[in-house]
């Protein structure tokens, strides 16, 4: 039965409440009364120094058993409304800890905690100054040896990574490396990217031409400055190389262009990275104290070693590197793979005319763009959700707040309506032999997303294409061979071909670290991204979080930045603060570091 | 006695429902008897197609006489909450007329309108596309010959004033012309900004070095696109640089950099300009339906004709030319004037180690910065004003609702309350002999730039500078004359300098008019800014709006754009809506064009 005398909102409070006594006390028996038999505790950096989730009340009461006496939570309290929901009732609250301020939501179910995340916003003494705390800009009055505010920033611009050393150097300097150095600009921490293109965006503008970003605008924001409200749904990659550009400049980030890391060794003794560039010719050496690799979380490309590929007689050469159809109007053009780079060069290469062939070597999940929109992001980044009061910030709360052990029961009625919606496509492109799935479990793109962060393609047009013939298809084979003028397909099939395309993907980041670093650093870190779900390519055991990924990692001082432009976004915020922390020597005990099952 | 029967909205929405009724059956006695004896219409092109206030019943019947056939006013709705205030009863409103739709706001003193303001915020069928009829970016589904957006971007950059004219050119691509521009963007306006430096911005990098902008962040947002929050309040000015050349590119708008206009005249027959401009070099004519000078509402240094500047041995030039105090360390240097120019110079020469001398010719409005802030901005723009829910858009449309008539009673009292809270600096000054004036009728800082955009010093620190005598003052003379190595002042003492700065302000807008078109149109036009208040320069008639700004002018198809950052944002809303009506050939039938009384 509803309990109708109390007001959803004074449910939580109540609960905040025994919460607060009971962590006051160190009562844990109590605290663990407080969350039912199913219950996770998902905590970004509030009270684990990590990005961590705690899966029982065992495992929450392991953790405050180390944590507690380091986090001594308090102020709970109930903001915004709480609501009833068919699981029982929801809400948000704000808490302190020792060092900082953070902000959580709880599910209850029957009046116990079923899911509860914590996180950390801010750091008490160091928060962001913005709004009433901004700079003054000027300094009134009248100083001698007054620096404007151009020769402090050339200063500072000419001393980084030479007399002054920045405390982070940021690998990688696209939307990811771009959006961490704000946060870390914000929070006064000397940081410096290093970038191999020549300007802030180039990581996009050098793509195909026709690429476009496949989420949509509401979902794509930068921290602090987002796009204006005539920007358009789906971005141009120039436009949005340009938006990083300016993006770059106005927020004052300190950004080597046309600068290569060589190498990067930790120097245990001195507590530091020494990284070796070559910065447009110049070779300087870096001595910061944390490095960050936000070199695309799709790390190195996967190149497939494929016997006579040396004896081809046409272009040969991974997507990563594919400029665009213009070139091949006419041309036999072989691409292998059948993800989104696979597909959007496949219809690229027929709007110029080429005759585009795709090997799909395994399954692929389809979904429309709209289809997704609609159902998967609408209620939280959408026009829709803007009217009804949404904001990014608690957008992405709210997708925070479901644990990854249980998103993919949420995500598979959704998914089931993708395929009742969209079952004409589908059936059209079973019909030319293309082979779907949808997931092992049924849940979905999202959840491929974040299991393997590969093996779908958000239709934007080449389904069509492929279901009329437009695009041929070749499903359930792979290349054998390559010969100077065709390949020949595993099923003993010869097609000709004046072009390949190896969209094959991308190893794990960790390439990244044994390309820069070592190879004994990359297997110590292990594998990046996916959550041990022990679906394809995701090899368990159980992770809960994304392997590696904004968090600490088994090699001191090496961090992982990446993901799509939402996750990029909200998850800097957290990695942004773990690097403030120590930089101001604060104690920054890190609770449950994973272990590494997997080198790549 | 106050009726307290019905709410302040329902008493607005009374009023309304009757305005409505009165003007749909063009029933001028009805409308006119809804109206104080002292009234006031503000109108914002709404009704007028121009920005004029009408100050009397009588002057409502003429204009609605004219007007209200081709306006046809309807759906007066009341938005958001009236309030009670010592006057009466105030509200804000929306309205639609046959070609666009407002908004409005109206006071009432025990039932009858005292102020009304109407406003015109979109054109029917011609609306900015924003939020939900935003652009999609790509065109999803497979297109040969498709266009990028790079593509169709380079081409209509190749193409705009070659093979394409643009319907409206702006000269100057300083914050104002870059704000318009942005605004005729989202409504698809062709325009082309010409600018003389080499990129946006330099208008302000190229100032004397400690130059940060005077008024504070909240009053200084670019449209669209709003500094983020930890924006410093007052700007550097290379900083503001930065900032005006990223929005020119993210807004996509087409701006001439080093290019310079070399004349232009209206050609009459084919109803356009032909503009003739050195583009780095390269000559060429353009013919635009439509001129925009955006030059700065200061228009061209006044350079005083002084016996003997030409024997002056060391360096003389107008502060718009002053590079900034650091070659004159030691030097003997002479500022002539005494507003924010001359203060900003002097204070700037004494960081550097100069002797800086004022000559004050005639008394100057002073106010500090903190105090203006407080007592004249804060209720509309700052942190308080946006803890209290205020928006921009908001805050631009109330600082509308006063008609410049009654305006200085407004400001008179706040003047008082800066006079008192700041007693004890001004009587430092008045000490040195500085001498000091609040306007000709005490009303202060804001009116003095309304009427003649000169007179005052927003202090931010040179005032202590000059009652401490750091800065030497000569006040109530000026330079008779100069000599290699002195300058000769009025009362026949004599003063050596190194340098002399004539920190003498600028001329009127139309000056441009004069130089880049003809004498004949600038006098045709007349003089630009000030209302016509009959105080110290700002001779009469009374005109009730600033005089050819963001208007129709004498000269057909010449527009002047200009003012602080503020007014710029504000109406160049306005200004791009007259010009978007033009290009899409709508009736905008101008009422009450006004008469010219001066030439300069």
């Amino acid at each position: 039965m509803q309990n109708t005398t109390i007001t959803p909102a004074a449910q939580v409070a109540q609960w905040l409440t025994q919460l607060e006594a009971a962590l006051a006390s160190a009562d844990l028996a109590a605290v663990l009364s407080l969350f039912d038999t199913e219950c996770y505790w998902r905590d970004l950096v509030a009270f684990t120094w990590n990005i961590k989730t705690l899966e029982s009340q065992a495992a929450i009461q392991e953790m405050l058993t180390e944590q507690l006496v380091h986090v001594q939570p308090s102020h709970w309290q109930v903001t915004g409304d709480a609501k009833v929901t068919p699981d029982g009732t929801e809400g948000w609250f704000t808490f302190e800890t020792a060092l900082g301020r953070g902000k959580g939501h709880v599910r209850l179910r029957a009046g116990k905690a079923w899911t509860l995340l914590t996180t950390l916003s801010e750091l008490k003494g160091y928060e962001e100054k913005k709004g009433p705390t901004r700079p003054q800009g000027t300094q009134h009055g009248a100083f001698r040896d007054r620096k404007t505010w151009l020769e402090q920033r050339q200063q500072e611009e000419a001393a980084l990574g030479y007399g002054q050393q920045p405390y982070v150097v940021i690998i990688g300097g696209g939307q990811g490396g771009i959006g961490l150095a704000a946060r870390l600009k914000r929070l006064e921490v000397p940081t410096l990217i290093i970038e191999k293109n020549r300007r802030p965006g180039d990581s996009w503008r050098k793509r195909y031409k026709s690429l476009c970003l496949h989420d949509p605008v509401w979902y794509d924001h930068l921290p602090y400055i987002p796009f204006p409200d005539h920007w358009p749904v789906f971005s141009p990659k120039d436009k949005m190389g340009d938006w990083l550009e300016m993006y770059t400049k106005v927020m004052e980030l300190n950004y080597w262009h046309s600068t290569e890391c060589q190498r990067a060794y930790y120097d245990e003794a001195n507590g530091e990275w020494v990284v070796t560039v070559n910065r447009a010719g110049e070779t300087v050496v870096l001595r910061p104290k944390q490095l960050v690799l936000a070199t695309g979380m799709s790390g190195i490309p996967t190149i497939p070693q494929i016997p006579g590929a040396e004896t081809f007689a046409g272009d040969l050469h991974h997507s990563s590197q594919h400029p665009g159809g213009a070139a091949y109007g006419g041309k036999r053009c072989v691409v292998l793979g059948s993800n989104n780079s696979a597909h959007d060069i496949c219809a690229d290469l027929w709007e110029h005319g080429a005759e585009a062939t795709m090997i799909q070597r395994s399954s692929t999940m389809v979904a429309k763009s709209e289809t997704l929109m609609d159902l998967e992001l609408s209620e939280l980044y959408s026009e829709k959700a803007i009217q009804a009061g949404m904001t990014t910030e608690q957008a992405d709360l709210i997708g925070a707040t479901t644990p990854y052990a249980i998103m993919h029961t949420r995500n598979m009625p959704v998914c089931q309506q993708i395929q009742e919606r969209d079952d004409d496509l589908y059936a059209r492109l079973r019909d030319v032999g293309f082979l779907l799935d949808f997931g092992d479990d049924n849940s979905g793109l999202g959840m491929k997303y974040l299991r393997r962060g590969s093996g779908y393609y958000i239709d934007v047009g080449a389904s069509d294409l492929l279901a009329n013939g437009q695009i041929k298809l070749r499903s359930g084979v792979t290349i054998a061979e390559i010969k100077p003028h065709s390949v020949v397909l595993s099923d003993g099939s010869e097609l000709p071909a004046d072009l390949i395309v190896y969209a094959t993907g991308y190893g794990s980041m960790n390439g990244w670290a044994a390309r820069l670093i070592s190879q004994e650093v990359a297997d110590r870190v292990g594998k990046c991204w996916g959550l041990g779900s022990a679906t394809t390519k995701d090899p368990g055991p159980w992770e809960g979080e994304l392997r590696n990924m904004w968090k600490p990692t088994q090699q001191p001082a090496l961090w992982f930045h990446g993901g799509n432009l939402a996750q990029s976004r909200f998850y800097s915020q957290f990695l942004a603060l773990q690097l403030k922390a120590r930089l101001e020597g604060l104690p920054t005990p890190v609770y449950g570091l994973a272990k590494v099952y997997h080198t790549q």
